[in-house]
């Protein structure tokens, strides 16, 4: 088959790859139907992610057909359409018992295009199938579908539900790209008072206004028109999109006495706390990798209408355009892209 | 009448001062029957909390009898005892109607010995009396009652209600003095598994061990220990309650996947963020003052006889005794002083 | 001044009435600029309130302008747009100080209307002002935060909440009235994936279907239509919102394993409770008076325009035509009111 | 092997019976070391659960040792000694992936000496091993394990955790039987001010003593004891150990406003709620069966010697006394038997 695969620093290739097989009673193999990139393979191309091998096949969300299924397999079936969460889950150890799939201890959490061949490819093993992959609806489209496997979980979970948005909120989001626009969407299933979002490229605040939000600042303005909109109180939550440590330490700055931080950025460097004046705010300042727990609701809302993820996809491909679909994320200033998707043909 | 008086950075007196009197419908005089020093009055006097003026009164933590109420207020009456809590509360703000009274917009929260005068002296005007006292029951004492007007609402809310300690939980608390003490008996009261306490000192180790605490260790074999303990995976539930950077910091490395690090803590100085280790652990961080809260409750244990929170106070002062109390807790590690209370003669 | 006074069953009259003055320091008298008809009025105009007395003004719902305020009075002004909540606090109490209004043991509660004269009059006195009334946002209309004196928060609160609707769920609401109508809308500020209403009477399925419900049934049909909207399984969340014990035994039937039933409809006779079918079923039931402590959500709400409860009120009257309002709010089958308003002239 | 097989209403017998085989690739096979009977047991063999057919190996309460595991089975092995759960869980489930594996809707469940055979015998087959079986950790005794089967986590989940039970709390709790008594234990955790049984047998109410409940009463005396002990208010959790709707409807009337009521008896007919009273009182019922989620919490503490439940067993056999167990179980009025365990010799 052919694959996408990482051959070091700054070196990938759509090339012929051994078809998968299943190593378990508990995998599945998945023909891939629908496949995007992750700003996360974006930096392990530039080699920040150092678990990763040379020789890797990447990715880590997907839609696909499952072709064939271990012997302990009971959920899913040859000829099923599936999402493949960015998250595999043991389903057995502790953290999988109580959701918390993505800190997995039983060889789950994210391995796919990680420590274990991913999903840019035309097939690909999936461990622990029951727990890892999602039938889809009826009616649910692949495309809409594929933006389940990372951003709408991770957006949903990490940056709202941690964050605790609840009806007549103000929230303040950090970071207007694809994952700050998702936290957008998300946020609204709370009926939040006001959003406001922080971010220091015109075109990504278009992005944001259209996707809904408010308020639309840069990131000098943003304790102002926080402050505006607040009474001088600061946002009830705010969602750190961006990863950096200024982006940060702005957050803790945005909330209100009593607030919510929610970090869904992923970091390179340690950020300042300034415990000097926040030890007596009561702020909670929350971090986490995406459990998918909200997978099987988010498919509820979209079989019911209520979800419409597919505008993330600014871009759409052939498989065998992977190294196209590639130059066009990588370069989102030029391409103006927020999410890519390649379907086989 | 007599008060302790704050004059500047280094200087403090037991001198004469005016009396107290009812300057709004809503307060109520307090005649002081029982008081202890916090050590955040030795901050004032260092000169570190700004915000306090000369000639202030100094104190935030007594039990007293009521000798006049002003003409709004209705649940407390002349001659009734009551705990003055560290928090005062208007009652009315958005805050206090969500019971987060610490953060007090109508003119409560820390207000005693700090933006006026406090409850280091004969006599005191406790503001907004129906929200900011609470009758005793029958048969607390009040040495007892004392512990309640701050330390144990701080150790139990900031510490062990924020942490989210819970049955079975493996509970690490960095910094050993008095705070560190009451946040072992705070936790106890949900039933841990076990509660390891780190220090630099051996005595505040030693007082750890007699409070309930299960491993005592110094600050650097805290993270082995910890690990030995569960398993290589960190703390359910870290209190920070020292107030410097490096104890926070190394809260954070104590902590397991999914766990909490609550600071309870006064800092004075910004602390480091491993956001690059941390942003994938689901850690929650929570920072806070105290809301007293969980006072009336603490009130029914005691009642109960299921606390006994007489066991912090090692020194007993008359209440003209003022300056060798200061001086006996300014010094623990001489005194081996944990609270000292003075008592009207 | 002219009030609605009742005067034993079946006999109101809109009539003189003493003018009202402040009785306490926390009192405000407010002039009344919007007032709205319960159907607890109704309830009490039958006789089935016994502890309203003749003489007893009616009404627990209005908007109006503070005239006067009692000393001990901080939040409010002569001059300040209020809104008058059903429920009285006292600010000070066990239940009050966790926001549990509803349940106040210090004199609040609901009152108004019914313990002492209420809000149908061109002037009423309103105990405990600081905490009983909410100064209106700018720009929000009478008419707009007259349904948030109790319609609203009651749906919210007692339904919605209580019943803890989340994203994605399948809600059945059983009864149409005002309630189950602003049951609707309170739920779709979680997302629910479906909302099922039941009743029997076609015109309020209809107004159900217009308030956004997305499937309408009849009693008989309900459990087939949850069970084909859930796979078998049943409904998440259940309101009742009639009152009687037919229509709080068909809510247990529908709901699923590990499901909410939040009632919030006023009952006069007891229901039977299948325990020998729901021991097994881990559903937890609740009941409740509406606390308001969600008011002051609803206010931004309103002023950040993400409400219009105002499409509740189908009539409109001068506060003179107080006998009129009561004539076509008692009949709906034949007016088809929901709400009816009136207005100082 | 040996075991006790249920030959309809009134018939058991402790008899040959096929050894059990692995079935599918997450089966294990467990040499059965120590086993218990339920009060379900009795239930079965006076009829009163159609689901049980002829012919069935009773018993879902044991302790043994792992001597086969399916192909699929990876998280035990033989030769580990385990806990066998009443509850067996698919773990793939929508109702097993949020930890309510009691309503598992894949082949688990209730299903051990119910719908498949159970562990009253020499061996048996345990569906789903990795996700229904527990190591025990060393130092933890067979006879301690075992009261970890079903007794302790049903009293801790549907008791305690239900109803919420919180420190400073007066927890009043109708039935004193084996299960009433593990509340008790299990309501401790959680440090109540006050334990109030109810129960009418004075042998109960001594044993209810002795695990360290505060207030002993007849069931005619409980109002007035619950009433004496919370000021009027009523008791903030009552839960509910008997199963009769006598039992149910007392507990209706000890619960404070605001307040909840966790049934955890098993019940054969309705009950009446008692909604005209309670519609207007903010309580909360839940039901439930177990979900065993809190079986590692509660090994943890057994194994941090913080847990004796040792304690609830009065008799020991061996496993070939199995019929006298069973004799000396069903009449505890004679035997004062709580628990009786029997062991493999």
């Amino acid at each position: 088959m052919k694959a996408l695969v990482y051959d070091g620093p700054g070196r990938r290739s759509w090339t012929d790859h051994a078809d998968p097989g299943i190593t378990a009673p508990t995998d599945a193999i998945v023909r891939i139907d629908a496949v995007t990139i992750c700003g996360t393979d974006l930096h392990i191309l530039k080699g920040d992610v150092p678990t990763v091998d040379r020789g890797r096949v990447l990715g880590h969300e997907a839609v696909g057909t499952i072709v064939e299924a271990g012997s302990a397999v009971t959920t899913v079936k040859p000829g099923d359409r599936v999402l493949v969460s960015c998250i595999s889950a043991c389903g057995r150890c502790e953290y999988c018992r109580v959701a918390a799939y993505g800190q997995c201890l039983g060889g789950g959490g994210w391995i796919l295009g990680h420590r274990i061949d991913g999903v840019q490819a035309e097939f690909a093993r999936i461990p622990f199938a029951d727990t890892s992959t999602y039938v889809l609806p009826a009616g649910v489209s692949d495309e809409s579908a594929l933006m389940l496997a990372d951003i709408m979980p991770t957006s949903f979970e990490v940056g709202v539900r941690n964050g605790t948005v609840k009806p007549g909120d103000t929230v303040a989001i950090v970071g207007a790209g694809p994952i700050g626009l998702a936290a957008i969407t998300s946020a609204q299933l709370f009926s939040p008072s006001s959003i406001i979002v922080v971010d220091k490229e015109p075109a990504r605040l278009d992005a944001a206004k259209s996707f809904g939000a408010d308020v639309l600042v840069q990131p000098g303005e943003a304790a102002t028109a926080v402050a505006e909109a607040t009474g001088g109180l600061g946002a009830d939550v705010v969602i750190e999109a961006v990863g950096i440590p200024e982006t940060f330490e702005l957050c803790t700055e945005l909330v209100r006495p009593g607030g919510h931080v929610a970090n869904v950025g992923v970091h390179g460097a340690p950020a300042t706390l300034h415990l000097e004046d926040l030890w007596i705010r009561n702020v909670t300042i929350t971090t986490g990798l995406v459990d998918t727990s909200s997978t099987p609701m988010l498919l509820r809302m979209l079989a019911a209408g209520r979800l419409d993820p597919s505008r993330f996809i600014t871009h759409r491909f052939g498989l065998d355009e992977m190294d196209e679909a590639y130059d066009v994320f990588a370069h989102p200033q030029d391409s103006n892209a927020l999410k890519v998707a390649l379907f086989r043909s």
